[in-house]
């Protein structure tokens, strides 16, 4: 099999996505559902996050559905549920390393858009390939945790480059590490000068106000 | 274009790598050099362990070389050589998410085999499909870090199937997270009742003899 088949190959695949992509596009713009796709590292705090979140969405009178990819196992779903009140689903990949545009479909398919004016779509734990398939989500999330380092920008480019607003996680651990915010946010802007970056801790409930009044602004007026 | 043609060219891409895998054990078989995958989620401390590791293991005679992968940046290539003074290269993969065997190959060519007793390749930090991919390694050493949390063996399953060694990293932070060792054991050997587990701190300088007590072992008697 020669390099040439697999480059043509690759390429046929991502142009399919984005035509798919662009029609998950159409479709949350006719139900007035917004798509946040949420990505991450394995461990970054992706769902720990959704469970601080989501209630403060609920309080402003957002409705809010989620839809949980992994490779194998279903307790993020059973989190949420539990914890939040969400309405969430279970997607498994099958191995895969990444979510692409049908199976984001196949999930929303799963889910009455009309009861939902937010989803969230948790893509599995990875810093790499999800960032090089559109969903067709309306805006990017990248968690990124105080113990991963402050220099993992300049290591994973493209998904720095793709993020609409990085959340750098775990910043109640920062004695713990040698983690410098300003480099930080001065490496995630060499990649994406237009990135937003925002520190916050989930568990000591700090600064997820400010993730939520960045959604609501946008969710508002998406959805008007 | 169609599912099967996709699938189709996966198995290809799998049976050439694995065809590949094969000639780089006859490889290093032949120079009685012993090739370690380091592999773990972005992050987690591959380098900071080699940077401790290395002196270990060159105090007992072992010559040291190590092959870095990144995506892009030659900071860690830089890092190993400043540091232990072991012979380091730089592997780009051009954006792809994993070494392949061939990838690994050529790295190895750039280095003098004969030199060395045990290189170490740094895989890309990634979960998921570096897992995949048989580089040709004689053994496979997935770094873990605490903040990742004690279920990771649950969501990635296929990394902790294929780990020869476990090696839980940043133990000098348990405090700060809400993390069961003996959880994490068991999770690990759902997946793979043969992995062994150890924990460690690079930074306190904790257990590393543990990591090269295995390695020295193993490095023995393949090149006895």
């Amino acid at each position: 099999m020669d390099e040439l088949k697999v480059i043509q190959i690759k390429e046929e695949v991502t142009a399919k996505n984005d035509e798919e992509a662009a029609a998950v596009r159409t479709m949350l713009k006719s139900h007035k559902t917004y798509l946040v796709n949420l990505m991450s590292s394995p461990g970054a705090g992706k769902t720990t996050l959704l469970c601080h979140l989501i209630p403060l969405l609920t309080e402003h009178g957002l409705r809010v559905g989620v839809m949980e990819a992994d490779i194998d196992g279903e307790c993020d779903a059973e989190t949420i549920m539990e914890k939040t009140k969400a309405k969430a689903i279970q997607i498994h990949t099958g191995g895969a390393c990444h979510l692409t545009a049908q199976m984001t479909k196949e999930g929303l398919e799963n889910l009455s858009l009309d009861d939902f004016d937010i989803v969230f779509l948790e893509n599995i734990g990875n810093l790499v390939c999800p960032a090089e398939f559109d969903t067709g989500a309306n805006t990017k999330l990248v968690l990124f945790s105080v113990p991963e380092g402050d220099d993992k920008p300049l290591k994973y480019p493209l998904m720095f480059e793709v993020a609409d607003l990085v959340c750098v996680t775990k910043i109640d651990t920062l004695p713990a590490f040698d983690f410098d915010k300003d480099k930080l946010i001065a490496n995630v802007h060499k990649r994406n000068p237009d990135a937003k970056v925002l520190f916050l801790s989930s568990k000591k409930d700090q600064n997820i106000d400010q993730v939520s009044d960045y959604l609501i602004e946008r969710v508002t007026s998406f959805i008007r």
